[in-house]
Order: structure tokens, then sequence, then C-alpha cells
């Protein structure tokens, strides 16, 4: 049966209390950021509940990590979580009565969502991206490499991933300026101006919750007690500018320019009941990332543009959490297996998430095949992005009565500075 | 005629008064980080001077910049030298003659610097690692791609960087884990365990004074008040783990175990005496790289290797800032065109700074030409580094009568974990 909250939740709300993710946001425009948690159409300020005394276990009892917003506090929550006493049901058991009961706290402390702005849910030290589709890497073999060799040897072998830029990760909502840039030679000069070849990359990424210290590696079968949760991610990517400046040492002003990340970060224990077997890896990973129980989660993915010339958005690709080839945890353990250290709030992209088909493409690269084929969304084709144009990606596992979603990943493409 | 200052400095220390660079301290194991000022054998307290009412300009009055470290301390220095009111002119005439007349602000604020612990100067947001000498990159390029055809064709064109990591960074005289990772495979499987090509690489970085807007370029013609100041950098790199990963998306788990930088940020106005011209580029840079004065440092540059064995160390090789084929400024426009966003403490690293010479070459991996030769240095011979053996890189400018330095950074590499 499906735990209910005294708050009405409609069964399409991608937050019912079986969700509960963690966000930050700021209920006024001059109030100061704060921690809140999502449910139905509210944002629940944890900072008002800790205020009201409400968190009096052993572990949050008089710890300020609802307080602020910092480095710290998600480390505190991690700790929560690591010890098998999650976050979500934390806030479930310690607030559900009393706020029910009490007018005047329910007042201070459930917040309209719409009424909200919502900021980075992290402060993310590090950013990286990896490379673990195999449609995706694949596809773009096949393009690159050519048909006969597109998947390189090393793929099979370890989850591919490079360090991104951390400043210019932005919260959904924010608009992206058109990246200036060079690309390759047409007539002996390089191409300079505005990007040509904008792209959007549906991505979810992983947030660190405990990190490791410096020089000791994380033993894969404890790897997912150093991920708090999940956010979907738009890793946007201007291709011109990557694919020119790209060798030797791979993707930098290609990307730096923005990626986009969904407001709440739902925890793996939310996802928990959407779990499924990964799929079978041959050749069979190295010790250091066979893992006992070997996981990805059912998340429906799906990619809709809403194009400069049209009100309404098309849906452009759908795509699942469960393609990835290397799990979430063997990537973290990959990360770490030279002893570098993971940070609270680092953030893990899992790379493009393509599925097989040709409509579970998540890039416009793979979709349009570089641009060789136009597509047609109610009419406007695109080769890539337009300035106006607004991509919103969005994530959600269905249960029995409950959905539990990601909420949205949106950015308007804006024109580059003359 | 050399400045004086009224605290004796030995004419080869590295710290005179000309120079006063940047770094952040610990007077006691227990106190609280804060910034200070080197000056000969001595660091300078900017918390007590501050404290003491000293900083009494209009800029400095009453700002809590040199209470605290953290990103926006960093930022007010940042302005001081943006509005060429240099920090060094600052903390020399506002200090000098009030501490030489006041014997117990004098005993509170100078603490000799070999009992003091320094940290990392500055709170590091991003790290970027550059490619910018033609040296190391043709010969690499000779290694990898073959003599035909060692540089790119883009590698003339843009100054190539890749994302690196930056929670890994450490101050000088933290030991480096020597990582484990994969090799390429040999009888079919890839190797795993210890790297056992574990490098150095010879480098300078820019540490970022004010940053820059999302989506706002810096002009190449005022990147240089975006730079703070420089240090010596070390980016460890196992080859081993870096050949096998790169393809196709650049360094990652190779570098990430550590990147050394010694304590103290000097700034740009001090190295100004020691300015030279750049190298002429051909072909001519694009509008938008192409700068009224382009000009190199002249910075002597030196490795030396303790090895394990033996007590003493020995020179390795020697090297010049000079030699950089893009400018430092260059890199910090580059890095921006796109629009990416730089912040205070962001790092910049020139990549491997090799010259022309055979004793000129800034890894091991150019100076045994990837362990095809052995080198022997007072009788211990290596191709790569072994456990216990300690590298430290220095830099200095030689003026009329004093030295402007840079101190050392200096790593010992120690064995994996079990
Ligand atoms: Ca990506
Ligand atoms: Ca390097
Ligand atoms: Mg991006
Ligand atoms: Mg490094
Ligand atoms: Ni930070």
């Amino acid at each position: 049966m499906a735990l209910k909250s005294f708050i009405e939740v409609h069964p399409d709300s991608h937050f019912p209390i079986q969700n509960l993710p963690y966000g930050v946001f700021k209920p006024q425009p001059n109030s100061s950021p704060r921690p809140g948690v999502a449910i139905g159409d509210y944002v629940l300020d944890l900072s008002e509940i800790a205020s009201a005394g409400l968190f009096d276990g052993p572990l949050l009892n008089n710890s300020d990590c609802f307080l602020q917003v910092r480095h710290s506090s998600l480390s505190t929550l991690s700790l929560l979580f690591r010890r098998r006493l999650s976050f979500r049901s934390q806030v479930e058991e310690t607030t559900e009565p009393t706020l029910r009961d009490n007018a005047a706290l329910r007042q201070k402390s459930l917040v309209p969502m719409n009424k909200v702005e919502l900021l980075l849910p992290v402060a993310i030290g590090d950013y990286t991206d990896f490379f673990s589709s195999i449609h995706h890497t694949r596809n773009c073999g096949i393009m690159f490499r050519g048909p006969q060799n597109p998947v390189g040897e090393n793929w099979y072998r370890l989850p591919i991933a490079y360090h991104g830029r951390a400043s210019s990760v932005v919260i959904s909502g924010t608009d992206i300026v058109r990246p200036r840039g060079q690309g390759h030679p047409i007539d002996g000069t390089p191409y300079f101006g505005p990007s040509l070849k904008v792209d959007f990359e549906l991505e979810m990424a992983s947030i660190v919750g405990p990190g490791n210290e410096l020089g000791k590696s994380v033993d894969i079968n404890n790897a997912a007690d150093h991920i708090f949760g999940l956010v979907m991610m738009n890793d946007w990517s201007a291709r011109d500018i990557q694919f020119w400046e790209t060798v030797p040492l791979g993707p930098f002003l290609g990307k730096s320019f923005g990626t986009t990340i969904s407001p709440w970060v739902v925890t793996l224990e939310a996802l928990e009941p959407f779990a499924c077997d990964a799929p079978k890896q041959d050749p069979p990973p190295l010790p250091y990332l066979t893992e006992k129980v070997s996981k990805n989660y059912d998340v429906s993915l799906e990619v809709h543009v809403k194009p400069a010339e049209h009100k309404d958005s098309s849906l452009v690709a759908r795509s699942n959490l469960k393609h990835l080839y290397w799990t979430l945890t063997q990537q973290l353990a990959h990360h770490t297996i030279n002893g570098c250290n993971l940070r609270p709030g680092d953030l893990l992209g899992t790379g493009t998430i393509s599925g097989p088909d040709p409509d579970s493409l998540g890039c416009l690269l793979e979709l349009t095949w570089n641009g060789e084929k136009e597509l047609s969304w109610n009419g406007a084709t695109r080769k890539y992005l337009e300035d106006g144009d607004e991509v919103i990606l969005s994530g959600y596992c269905k249960g029995d009565g409950y959905t539990i979603g990601f909420g949205t990943c949106s950015g308007k493409v804006v024109p580059s500075p003359q």
C-alpha cells in the first residue's frame, strides 16, 4: 500500500512522500539560501524545522546542517545516509505528525513551490563527466572512427571520463549563452564566431555524499554509500568547437560554457524500488570494478524542445537510465581507484544516455547524424539548436499509484554577445 | 637602486621586499588559517596588520579581506590589483614605517617562516591545465603520433587545454601516494596495479584574481588584470594509466591523484622587471588572441630529484618560463572566449615547460623518452620515479642585487595502498 502524507499530492506529482528530494531555495528574493525538501506542490523549509527543534534524534540534534548551506551541511546529510538512517525517513518520521498538528509551523515551513527561487542544490567542488552508454559511444565512434572499429579497446575495460568545468554548472531555468569559438578551418583559417552546432546532451548525474580521503580508494561494494542522490543534467555541447579542439587532450571549451542540472536531488533510497539488473559486461570487469550486486535504475527519460518559433514543446527523444553499461557505482569506484579524493557535492555525470532505438538518442549529434539529417518538430526544422530554442529534460519512475520524479532540467539558448 | 626593507633579507632570498608574495599559513598548529606575505625568512601576518588598523586606505579600510581566508578575500585583493593599487605596494607602504617603529606589533606580526605551516594559498574552484610549450608538444607528438606530423593542426591555432581535478591539488611538502590503475593490456587483459610510470611535470600556473561573469568573455588586452600571480606547479602524471585511458576524452586518472603547488603567489607586478618578448607566432593568432603587447617572463626553472637511496638531490633539468609559445594572457582569454566564467582562486597551469635542449625537458617522459633511456643521478638510475623519490621544483628571476623567487614546490612519492 502506498505511503500517504497529510499533504495532498497528486498521483502524477514528481514529489510524493516516497520521494522527498533535497534542494536549496530562497523563499523570498532577499532571503538567504536554505535547504528544503520537495513535497507535492510545496517546499518544506528545513531551516524552520530545525529551528523548531524537530530534529531531535542523536545525529541531527543540535546540528546546524539545515541552517546553513555549504559543503559541510551536505556532509552531515550524507552521514545520515551512510548510517542507513536515511535522509528521507528522518525527515518523514520527525516531521509528519508534528507538522500535521501544528498550523503555525506548517504556515512557516511549507512554502508553495511556485513562489520560491530554486538554487543549485550543492556547492560543486569538481564535476566529472563519464561516457557510459554503449549506444552513444558506438554512434559517436561510427561517425568519427568509422564503422569498422567504432568503440575503442579501452571502453569495455573502464568507465571513460573527463574532468568538466564546475564554475559553469547552473540551475534549471538559466539561459545558456551561445558560445563563440574556433571551428575546423575551411579555407586554411579556422572558423571563428558563434558556434554553429549547439547541442544538448541528455544525462543524469550522481551527487557525492560522503567523500574519501586523498590516496584512499572507495571499495566498489561500498560505492553506493558515497552517492547522496541523482539529478538530471544537460551537458550543453558546441560540436564545432569541441571537434576542433579535442585532440589530444579532450573536450574543453566545447563544453565549459554551461551545464544545467535539475534542482532536486533524488536519493538512491527513493529510487531503490526501481532498481533493475545492470547489463551483463563482457569482458568481465577487473576485480576492482566487480560488484556483488550490479544494478541500474529504471528511470524514464524524455527530451522536449520548444523551438523559438513555437509556443509548445515537442517530444524529441525518450531514453532510460537503465541503458547505462557502466553502473553509477562502477563510475564512482573507478574515479577513486587512483586515490583521487571526492568531496561532498561533487557531480558525476553519466554521459549521454542513448538507447538502442532511433528515437532514444540523447543528443542532436546522434539524432541528426552530425547535421546530415534534418529533424522536424511540428514543422520547425533543425540540425542543431537555434537561438531561442528551449530544451527541457525530465525523468521519472512510475510506482504503484505514485511517481518518483526529478522535475525538469531546462534551459534556453540565447544569442552570443556581439 | 634596489629597494631595501628594515628587515634583513639575504640577496639570494626568494622573498626580498621587491617580491612580497601572498600565501596562507597557520602560525601554530591549532591557529586558524590566515593570509600572510613572505619577507626574507619571515611571514608577515596580514590578519595582525589589519587588526592593528594599518590598512587605512580607501580600499582596505574596514575590509575583512585579511582576516578570513576564502574566495571573497582573494577577490578583494584582486580588486586592489585591478585598480593598479597593487597588493605589493599597499603592503609595503602601509606597513613598512609603522612596523619598523613598533616593536610589539613586529613581534606579533612577523613570524619566522620555519615555524609556520603553509597551506594552499587559495580555494581553487577549478583547475585547468594548458599544453603551451612547443618543445613538450613536439616531443610528445614524435613519441605518439610519429615524426612525420608530431604537432596537430589545431595546436598553432589555439592554446590546447583540459580541465584538471581541483580536489587533489595539494601544497608543497605533501606526500604523493603512487596511484593504482589500469595500463595497456599485455596478454589480452589490462595491467592492474600500482602505476609503473609515475612522472613529474615542471609547470607554472596562474592564479586567477578577479573572475568574469558566465557568458562574458575577457578581452585579450585586459587578461593580465585577471591574473593575481603565479605559482610553481608539479602536475604528477602516471603515464601508463594516462595512455590507456586517454582516447577519446583526454587525461583523467593518470593526472587526478595529485598536483602540487608552491605556497607563495608571486604577483605579475613583481615579475614585471623580468618581462620579455613572447615568441613570434606563425600563423598569426586570430584577432581574439592577438595582443597589443605579447610578453613572457624570464623565470629560471629547475627540477631536482632526491632519489630514495640518496641523502642529496641532483639537478635533473633546467628550463625557463619564457619558452612558452602561448602566453599566460592568451591562455586566459582563450579560456573565456566561449563565455566560461573564471572565479577568484582558479588555477591555470601552463603545461609542461620544456625548452629546446636535451637538459631542458620538463618531465621524465621526455628525458627518458618514455623509458627507452635510463637516467643516472649520482649513480641512482631511473626511468620513472621510485617510491621514496622526492621531486623539488624551483623558480627564480635574478635582479640587480636581489632575487624574485617562488620558493620550492616539492613532493615525495610514497607506496600505493595494498
Ligand atoms: Ca557529456
Ligand atoms: Ca600537465
Ligand atoms: Mg557542459
Ligand atoms: Mg596532476
Ligand atoms: Ni568551493
